[in-house]
């Protein structure tokens, strides 16, 4: 174990604990301090986003996102306001009982403690979740990637500043800079110290997480979500759902990777959805095919996140044929359903196992700007703790106080 | 990976899907055959348990977990009917918003799926654990000790000739019947089938779990808990809770370990615990040994769950001193506070990070029984998903359920 790891995290524990009673003004405070000085600096950040483009090798994705614009930065900065601006998370009545010898039970939310994040390119995530984390009284231990190391460090200092001018300890956001692979596996070691730890990355990341975690960990995982077409359902909007959920930002977890078709409706369904996707390469079973150009789909396609303007696409006979296909290929992400029967609604409701059943919506509304939570630290896509998108209230946990008048038992 | 575990693991997660949409009423119903049956069948389990008593070699503390009495049976019969008896945690609306583009947004309670346990000796939680998990839609994959296996069989097979009866499949409790340490670590490892594992037993199952579990789990650590008699206090509740802290029950991780007092009540309280604790070993620092006869306590006593009548004992000169001592060596289990000050309450309350924080009354109320969470399936020391003791609702995960007539983003 690298002891100079373990004495930051140390650190970091210790400004986590005073964090954890500091008022929500001043938490408030430090988030709208770094949103005025991320706007006014904004200039030096592109520039030393752009000495890192100079440098960084690969194209497609990873540049995408390691790139920071005005927009982003614009982005980044109401982000933080309007986090700053939410209801304070912190200390809120989740259930009181009084027992009978008159104990008084309470439950009370209050922060986890040291949040860990790994995260992979994506400068703003470096904000975005500092920002929730300080919010909810969480000290953010943050683990990015090399390529975006300057633009966090930036960013962290501006975090930095912020919290020594509200008199906190700056150890409240701590970013960790020596970033080789073997203190990515001793950070996620930190027993003791990480309270909750929370990955954001594509598959590797997650099977780092299963081998190398020793803290409690919240899995941000893979998102192959369905659409079904149901029989019946409204030919427009299947149309517009399908549209939205395979276009309006293909890479991105909550985009849809596969549709199903009840076959009752896929003749007029499937020429319709065939000529709105323009541009997308659908793959489909023999039971499409005989209806639509489609390239034939493989097990493996239905198995599979694309990411991409690729769309599996398969007939089926039943809404439980639908379910046995979600059951077996889905990773608990994103499930919608096109329906008018409100029974099969339900149906799909109940039996669906995910993070979230969608009826009659684009699968793309999980996420937790678009539900309202005050912006997301990712979309969990595991049953512990928390489930689906998770924001400030996610990031805290709950502790029993009991007060009594002497009650022995 | 041994193939057996893994299809087995495949038929219990398939037990948990159809039991995740099966009425409240015929859940509730598989507890009370159960119920029945025990009652009705006890002399033939106390039989089969003396003949594992007679096989057993140790004695003390495992034999005695071991050993089943008709009053424990009756406390395993009470149980289930108490929890059949519970309103179904089941769909229960946690929230609801609706966006402004008009799509509904609702969290329901669901199943977390499969909940495996993996223990040490005690028959009874097989049946408490069993009870639990069926009431909350959830199929039980459990694990026990090799010496109870025989116990183990006996109560798995009275829940699924229930199940069976209910119509229900009987995997959905299930009994690991091979016990050696190898399949404790593959199944830690049966990632996609158990969505929590709950690990009950000592800090060495603990480091194993950390060690093996590639599946979500939720820590029952240990309870290193402590009693601060702050000044000002009132003596005869502090002794009589302190007496009822340490003694009632020394063996179980909500019983105090150490004694804190402030330096201004020492001369009054110590000499009344002392001769109140008749038979406890007191281990006390410089200034308690100043005031009452006690052997020298070292950094280990502090550091230690004794779990037997021995009580480290220490004179702090301030709350936040009592504060300090709790944060370095407390585990975050059950922390207690004697005060007749509001201000030194609410300062205990918000600083002192545990599971349950306790004013006034004693740390043996961390129970999920005394709390009326009907029974407990283990008591969590960590802060990711539950915290404190576990029960039916703590069993459940949420699911996001978003409403829509054709929205798209």
């Amino acid at each position: 174990m690298n002891d100079a790891l373990r004495d930051q995290g140390l650190a970091v524990k210790r400004a986590a604990r005073d964090l954890a009673t500091t008022s929500n003004e001043r938490r408030s405070n430090v988030l709208r301090r770094v949103a005025d000085d991320l706007d006014h600096r904004r200039d030096d950040l592109l520039e030393v986003n752009r000495a890192e483009l100079a440098r960084y090798v690969d194209e497609g994705a990873g540049r995408d996102r390691l790139t920071l614009t005005p927009a982003r930065i614009d982005a980044m900065v109401e982000a933080l306001r309007a986090v700053a601006a939410e209801p304070d998370p912190l200390f809120e009545l989740v259930d009181e009982r009084r027992r009978p010898n008159g104990l008084l039970a309470r439950r009370v939310r209050v922060p986890l403690g040291v949040v860990g994040v790994v995260y992979e390119n994506r400068p703003n995530v470096t904000s975005d979740v500092a920002g929730l984390c300080i919010k909810s009284g969480n000290a953010a231990y943050l683990r990015g990637s090399a390529s975006a190391l300057d633009s966090n460090r930036f960013i962290v200092a501006l975090f930095r500043a912020a919290l020594e001018a509200e008199g906190l300890s700056p150890f409240a956001v701590t970013l960790v800079d020596d970033v080789s692979h073997e203190t990515a596996a001793q950070f996620m070691g930190l027993v003791g110290i990480i309270d909750c730890l929370i990955p954001r990355g594509g598959p590797s990341l997650i099977r780092a997480m299963r081998e190398h975690a020793r803290v409690p960990y919240v899995l941000d995982g893979d998102g192959n979500c369905h659409v079904y077409v149901d029989a019946p359902s409204d030919l427009e909007q299947a149309v517009a759902i399908v549209v939205n959920a395979k276009t309006s930002r293909p890479g991105v977890c909550n985009a849809a990777e596969t549709l199903l078709v009840h076959r009752d409706v896929a003749p007029t369904v499937l020429p319709r959805v065939r000529e709105a996707l323009f541009g997308v390469e659908l793959r489909g079973d023999e039971a499409t095919r005989a209806l639509i150009d489609a390239t034939p789909a493989t097990e493996e396609d239905y198995a599979r996140e694309f990411l991409d303007l690729i769309l599996a696409v398969r007939v089926v006979d039943s809404l439980e044929e639908a379910m046995e296909h979600v059951a077996r290929y889905g990773t608990g992400h994103s499930e919608a359903i096109v329906t008018s029967d409100p029974e099969h609604a339900e149906t799909w409701i109940r039996g669906v196992d995910a993070a979230a059943v969608v009826v009659n919506a684009s699968t793309r509304f999980v996420d937790g700007g678009e539900l309202g939570l005050g912006g997301e630290v990712g979309i969990s896509t595991q049953k512990l703790h928390a489930r689906g998108p998770m924001g400030l209230r996610e990031l805290t946990c709950v502790k029993w106080v009991l007060l009594g008048e002497g009650q022995v038992r």
